[in-house]
């Protein structure tokens, strides 16, 4: 053969690799999008619109840990921006050294969700936000008038409720309060190059990942882990093929002697096809948000893939398949909004307002 | 008189008083100008120097719970640099909710201190960041290498100390840490209008404040609270004229029972000429770093001053005196630095980082 007619063949050859490479992208992205969607910028409502004023007040809120009854304990305590939302704790630590029964959810982008805590039994972020602080082993206030009575002492808070709420004739109550930090929540979105490629740009993602998507869908992960969170779109029985507690409880590094079984949203209604039901997490950020499930049982994102495919798909990933897997979990890794990351001075208490409580 | 004639007499009056007043706030200026000094922009250290990869380090270390037993408590929990670098607590809570004996001092400013914590036992900054890390009953980390192990697992905190300290053949180890620490807290600079006024400008300072700052002069709080920080710069007994414990200790809010008179550096030195002695500590930022003195026995700065005049020098302040003591302070509150505001995101642990403990 010719040079010339050589360098044609190649030629030839590797745009039609090209051309194979890039319907395979072009199909995959297709796919990609019957199950997922990119990221809005801002989780707005119409029952709670999210506003600058709105913002500034709930980031302060969320910041102060006198919303707890010790004065210690903020928001941002278990559910640190600095750590993606999360304590990296199995499960966290509140009033007096108590510890909770469940690993504490990001923040981030769960706004997004369909509910809110492990077991649903919020509606969403605003009514999520007014549980922790009056649980008596988290925040530990002792009623809704205990913390309006702290907020309301401080002149700058009211000052900040009133234009936050400016239709409202006694703007300082426990729902605005909340409403505040939900809005602020709202703004907790955090793109990815995952995004990048659902909107087109197929080039976002590197081979490896994009690999990792066709197993990730393939395998069956995309049937409950979907929606622009990548999960938080339903609830599901935490082993359906075998028993999650077998298949997670040796990796437990805490408690182990007192942890039991969590028996998921059947605690809240009693039925019997809640037992062992939990929300599907969010899997944006989940290189981030260690470590994994309701109890913080596993650290390790690659041993956490292969148990959720043997407890709820049956199967078993090869080596392969599972680092693919993770490749592309790990390009979910977002950006956390600048604006979050930016801690707001804390206006001063005054002679009005009670003192911390041990 | 002619309406001329009139308006010249004004006029000249006028101009008189505000030479007049010229003139005092010239010997104001220059009579503040023998105690205090204005802020330098970073306390830098030949032993220690000041550079942006140690500041980067020195700020993550800071922000970062995974150097506590629990992976709860950061530096930042007890040195809010949102509240101005303290918790605003009595006294700080810590590993296993153990509660600390003394107030937690504010880290902004206090690398000009003449030596660390309330009794001067560590003689910098760098030296007392080793301290609370491994205090069983603050961080609780069981051992410098304890610390050590989990930092050097973290890829990105073995880069980052490389390019902290180019020079060091095993950069990673717990001096370092302590520098880097130490590097951040030298930048936590607060600069307000009285370092304005110092350096010329007469009306950064209002009338009030002015007066203020003549009676604080007078009273003779500047004999002790002196220096860039108003105060770090000596040690001396609390309760020079009457017993500290009789003055404060009706103020005490929690812990009344089991609170005991505390012996200052009495404790560290058992020398009988420091019964009682503590640092004599800062005035930056004082009507934000409530409650007062080391046991944090006093929320209110107005009592916390009265006490002061009376137990230190002997007098009781009239009403208008302390209100104007108190207007001058208030304008010691300074502009925390943007950048120490903004929360670094903390690089990811991995399967090599020990699992936080309880």
């Amino acid at each position: 053969m010719k040079k010339k007619a050589k360098l044609l063949l190649a030629l030839t050859c590797g745009l039609a690799l090209m051309g194979m490479a890039n319907q395979d992208d072009s199909k995959l992205l297709e796919e990609a999008r019957k199950y997922f969607e990119p990221l809005p910028k801002v989780v707005d409502i119409k029952e709670n619109p999210v506003t600058p004023e709105k913002i500034k007040l709930g980031k302060l809120l969320y910041y102060d840990p006198r919303l707890s009854k010790s004065g210690l304990i903020s928001c941002n305590t278990c559910h640190n921006i600095a750590s993606y939302g999360v304590d990296n704790l199995p499960t966290s630590i509140g009033h007096r050294w108590q510890i909770g029964p469940r690993n504490a959810p990001t923040t981030l982008n769960a706004a997004l969700h369909v509910a809110q805590f492990w077991d649903g039994r919020a509606k969403d972020v605003e009514e999520q936000a007014k549980g922790p602080i009056l649980n008596p082993i988290e925040m530990a206030m002792d009623s809704p008038e205990e913390v309006i009575k702290r907020v309301s002492s401080i002149p700058e808070y009211v000052e900040f409720f009133k234009r936050a709420f400016p239709n409202d004739k006694n703007p300082v109550n426990y729902e605005n309060l909340a409403k505040a930090i939900g809005a602020f929540e709202r703004t907790l979105v955090t793109p990815s190059r995952f995004d990048k490629f659902l909107k087109g740009d197929i080039s976002a993602l590197t081979p490896e990942e994009k690999a990792g998507l066709r197993e990730f869908i393939k395998a069956g992960c995309a049937s409950c882990h979907n929606g622009p969170a990548i999960g938080g779109t339903m609830f599901t029985k935490f082993g359906i093929v075998e028993s999650y507690w077998e298949a997670t409880r040796d990796f437990v590094t805490l408690d182990k002697p007192t942890m039991t079984m969590d028996v998921g949203k059947f605690a809240v209604t009693q039925k019997k096809e809640d037992l062992y039901v939990f929300k599907v997490p969010s899997l944006r950020n989940i290189s981030r948000t260690y470590p994994y499930f309701h109890d913080g049982s596993v650290w390790d994102l690659k041993a956490a893939v292969q148990i959720m495919a043997r407890v709820q798909l049956g199967s078993e990933l090869e080596k392969d398949k599972l680092e693919k897997i993770v490749a592309f979990l790990k390009a979910l890794d977002g950006e956390i909004p600048k604006d979050a990351l930016e801690m707001p001075i804390l206006p001063p208490s005054t002679s009005k307002t009670p003192t911390p409580l041990r």
